[in-house]
């Protein structure tokens, strides 16, 4: 319960770091170019990170009766997929603008990976608890279930985000002229990279205790 | 319990995977060049993936009594500890060798953290739960943070796992030559990266339920 102040104060962390590196050492947001590619980590982070962790957290974090707290948990878990579609989008058109090639990395399997465990879980937990269209019994069965692959797809968006900080940074250390390894952009995307860990267990040790 | 033979099979594929990977793509295994650093994802996913994740399950899959599973689960995550340290060392000789720089990576960052987490959860539980150094009651309140870490460090682990197969395709994608970004060595690694995660979640879900 003393976490969830910390949770929030983390998620804005992220953010900030997030918006400084791409606003400062990237160049900035727009729609066109670089620019286009640097919303990408900012609305994937706001989206899977920020959005469906509080989405997570609304059944100890929002007061109300449960009909209440699951509209605010299905809206939040939506608006996520919603960001995150755009966020994807932004990596996508940046793609076809330059001609690289698309989905060919693990990072980009995985991001696919994510939005569809999303949309499925999404699609599934509104049918099963919010229009109530299964049986009562079976919703008791289903529940666990919503859970688990709940979680696991939270892990999967923050494993996902991971992969990205790295591969960027790889991509901008192999590029010319390289980034250093040691410069201070490289250092605070590994420290950003550490801080959304934290973020994520912190997120499911609230939702568990 | 139906799943602990997929916990196996997943194991050992992800384990024949790596050695088809590092023996015909990469050259093979040896103690020096790129042979030495090829022993490094072997090793650390045989450590932290496999002998880690059957150490998590012990109590669960082997039988006798609670004494005995302690023994086991410790030897276990110990061997772990040890089999990572040379896969580690592994990668550090490589760089040492090249006169690469050493720790700059969020790969490397979080493998330093995986190992510091390891050595610590085990020098704790063994102190907690073997020596029995605590009293009986303590013990019960130090039982769900251990679980709690002990989880999070085995998931700590495999994004390093991630991390790792993601760092080293795009070295050889940014390399000259450059490795295809649809060559069928990039499918494989990236398909084994799908399948540690699924491998990943289903160890958690076997302890959990
Ligand atoms: C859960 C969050 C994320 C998801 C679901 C996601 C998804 C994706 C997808 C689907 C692509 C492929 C676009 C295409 O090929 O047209 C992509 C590209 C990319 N993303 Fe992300 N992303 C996420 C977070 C991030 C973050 C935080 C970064 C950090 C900078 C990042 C960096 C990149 C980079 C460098 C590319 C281009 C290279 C590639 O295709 O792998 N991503 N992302
Ligand atoms: C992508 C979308 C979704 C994700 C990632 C997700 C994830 C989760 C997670 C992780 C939990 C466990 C929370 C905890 O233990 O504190 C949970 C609980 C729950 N979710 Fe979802 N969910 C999603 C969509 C939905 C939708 C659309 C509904 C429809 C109403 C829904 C209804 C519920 C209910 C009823 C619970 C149980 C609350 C309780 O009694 O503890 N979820 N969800
Ligand atoms: C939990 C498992 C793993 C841990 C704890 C770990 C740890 C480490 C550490 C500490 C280094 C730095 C060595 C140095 O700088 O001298 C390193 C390097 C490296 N590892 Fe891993 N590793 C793991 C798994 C993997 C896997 C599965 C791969 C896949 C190929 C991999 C690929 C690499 C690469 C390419 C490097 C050199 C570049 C760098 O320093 O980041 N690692 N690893
Ligand atoms: C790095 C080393 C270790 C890791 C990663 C680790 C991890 C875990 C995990 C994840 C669990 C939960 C298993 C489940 O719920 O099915 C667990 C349980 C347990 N561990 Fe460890 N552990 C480590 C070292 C030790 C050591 C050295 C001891 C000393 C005996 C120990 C004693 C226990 C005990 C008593 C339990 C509880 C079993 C039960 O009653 O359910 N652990 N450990
Ligand atoms: O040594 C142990 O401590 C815990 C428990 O007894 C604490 O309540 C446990 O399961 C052991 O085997």
């Amino acid at each position: 319960k003393q976490l969830l102040p910390i949770v929030h104060v983390l998620a804005i962390l992220v953010l900030v770091i997030l918006i400084v590196w791409n606003y400062y050492f990237r160049g900035g947001f727009g729609l066109s170019g670089n620019a286009v590619f640097n919303l990408h980590p900012v609305f994937m982070f706001a989206a899977f990170g920020y959005l469906s962790g509080q989405a997570i957290l609304v059944y100890k974090t929002v007061d109300g009766d449960k009909t209440y707290q699951k509209a605010v948990h299905l809206t939040l878990n939506g608006v996520a997929v919603l960001v995150a579609l755009v966020g994807v989008a932004a990596a996508y058109k940046f793609h076809l603008d330059n001609k690289f090639d698309n989905f060919y990395s693990l990072h980009s399997w995985f991001g696919i990976t994510t939005i569809i465990f999303y949309l499925v879980q999404w699609i599934l937990g509104f049918v099963s608890f919010w229009t109530q269209s299964i049986p009562s019994a079976q919703r008791a069965e289903v529940l666990p279930w919503h859970v688990f692959f709940g979680f696991t797809t939270f892990v999967l968006a923050l494993v996902t985000i991971q992969l990205g900080l790295l591969e960027k940074l790889t991509f901008l250390q192999k590029g010319s002229p390289p980034l250093g390894l040691w410069s201070r952009e490289a250092l605070l995307v590994n420290s950003l990279g550490i801080i959304v860990f934290i973020y994520g267990a912190i997120v499911v040790l609230s939702a568990l205790i």
